[in-house]
């Protein structure tokens, strides 16, 4: 890359954040420290296994995951949220690391709605910092499915105008809904049909960027926590899966049910009565 | 990191690869090139967009695929394939890229079994060498959730000992089974029911090694085509995703269904006749 190339699109970045008053803080699609290049760039050491670690700022962590939807989607949004952070407190070697690389993660994948983006960018963020990032995933992923969302003080700070972005889609309170999946077509669809909304709709996209908020915020507080010496699971797997589990999980018994794996609701696609089955007469459609 | 233990890292690692022919070829959960440190190193100049890209060996980074997942799993060992790749052929930037950050990926996220982990390490791979990355990640998608896994070329080259690992979990030529799905459970519970195998059966974790080849694989053929212009999409959605595509997709308009979005196959979850419905007398269990 040249340096106007680079100077351009730090320019044009740093454009875009002088606005919000963070100046150097956040970070952009790319990387921009400027310096080494060549052959000292391609000779930098990285650190082998978990990066250096500061206590960040949850509110931090928070504007900027609402600020990041806005700026390439959720699971962009948290992971740059959560990685710029950690370039303000620790520097190198964050710097490296370019947060567009996490974009794909939208929409579940793009558009597939597998993995909530916003998760996928939570996670891929914590494995930078820990090495116990199975234990921290998956507590995010519990609390996550458990909780209802956005959070009020989500909700508060957008109503008060008090994120990042000068335009929101929208500055209402938004209503709640317990996500109950890690899948973003669940969590979308069911917030969508409980409260009215359309999938394409500013409140949907809004709740979204309220929920990268809201997971980059408690992605942080796992991190300070955990390498405070203070991480403890608080959250639960639900009681369907705990119920299911019981036979149903990973193991070397067939016979016994242990055909599967996974942590997810069961109940949210198995049990009888909760299950959205669609009738022939609907399918397909006319 | 001092430069004992970064020796020490690199050591093992060149160890652990030189008997498998690779040499210097192969990335390990670290990053290893030696050299600028502190000041240099904070001041590394990483290019913003996509990354330089050079064609790659399909077959390289099949073996390499199922090498790391014998490492640190699926989302590990396919990231780290194409990573390693890259860096061999092109070199810095990618040799700045932590590959071990995707491990977070196993089992759908911690054991979770959202997204298929393997899918996910590629994903994060193409963002890297690419700024199509929605259109590729699409494509390996839809070509994942169609095709029988493990190729027959995967399971050829096992029977034979062809892949890099010393012992495999098993060398059977393993039964085949279409995905379905970018979610892990449902791919390993479809293949598990379907040919009699528990989920930690050495035979499903070999399924798992192949099909993290597989991916690795085609996901290389993808950006090879994609940088010598020649990508265009060769897989659709399913049938049952079209014809439910036709009202139920994101969109602005509730009243016409479109109050979900997605791109998984629907008839997966929700259509009578097709979904595994758990009958109130098995639940809870006894």
């Amino acid at each position: 890359m040249s340096n106007d190339r680079h100077d351009e699109g730090r320019r044009r970045f740093m454009t875009g954040l002088g606005a919000l008053g963070l100046g150097a803080a956040a970070g952009g699609l790319g990387v921009l420290a400027a310096g080494a290049t060549g052959a000292e760039a391609a000779a930098v050491e990285i650190p082998e296994g978990s990066w250096p670690y500061k206590p960040l700022d949850p509110m931090k962590a928070r504007k900027l995951g609402h600020w990041g939807y806005y700026q390439s989607s959720c699971s962009f949004g948290v992971f740059n949220s959560i990685v710029t952070c950690l370039r303000d407190e620790v520097g190198f070697p964050y710097t490296v690391i370019p947060t567009r690389m996490m974009t794909y993660g939208e929409g579940g994948v793009a558009g597939w709605c597998s993995l909530c983006g916003a998760l996928n960018g939570a996670c891929a963020a914590i494995n930078l910092a820990c090495d116990k990032e199975k234990a921290l995933c998956d507590e995010l992923l519990k609390w996550y499915v458990q909780h209802p969302f956005p959070s009020k003080l989500s909700n508060d700070l957008a109503a008060n105008h008090q994120f990042l972005v000068d335009k929101y889609k929208s500055d209402k309170v938004l209503p709640q809904s317990q996500t109950g999946s890690p899948l973003c077509h669940v969590t979308v669809t069911r917030w969508c049909k409980e409260h009215g909304y359309a999938s394409g709709s500013k409140e949907r996209s809004e709740r979204c960027a309220r929920i990268s908020a809201d997971v980059a915020a408690k992605t942080v507080e796992l991190l300070n926590d955990y390498h405070a010496g203070k991480f403890a699971s608080a959250n639960d797997y639900t009681d369907t899966t705990k119920q299911c589990r019981a036979c149903h999980k990973k193991g070397k018994d067939f016979d016994a049910g242990q055909w599967t794996r996974g942590k997810m609701d069961c109940g949210g696609c198995h049990i009888d009565g909760k299950i959205k089955v669609v009738g022939a007469d609907h399918y397909p459609p006319s």
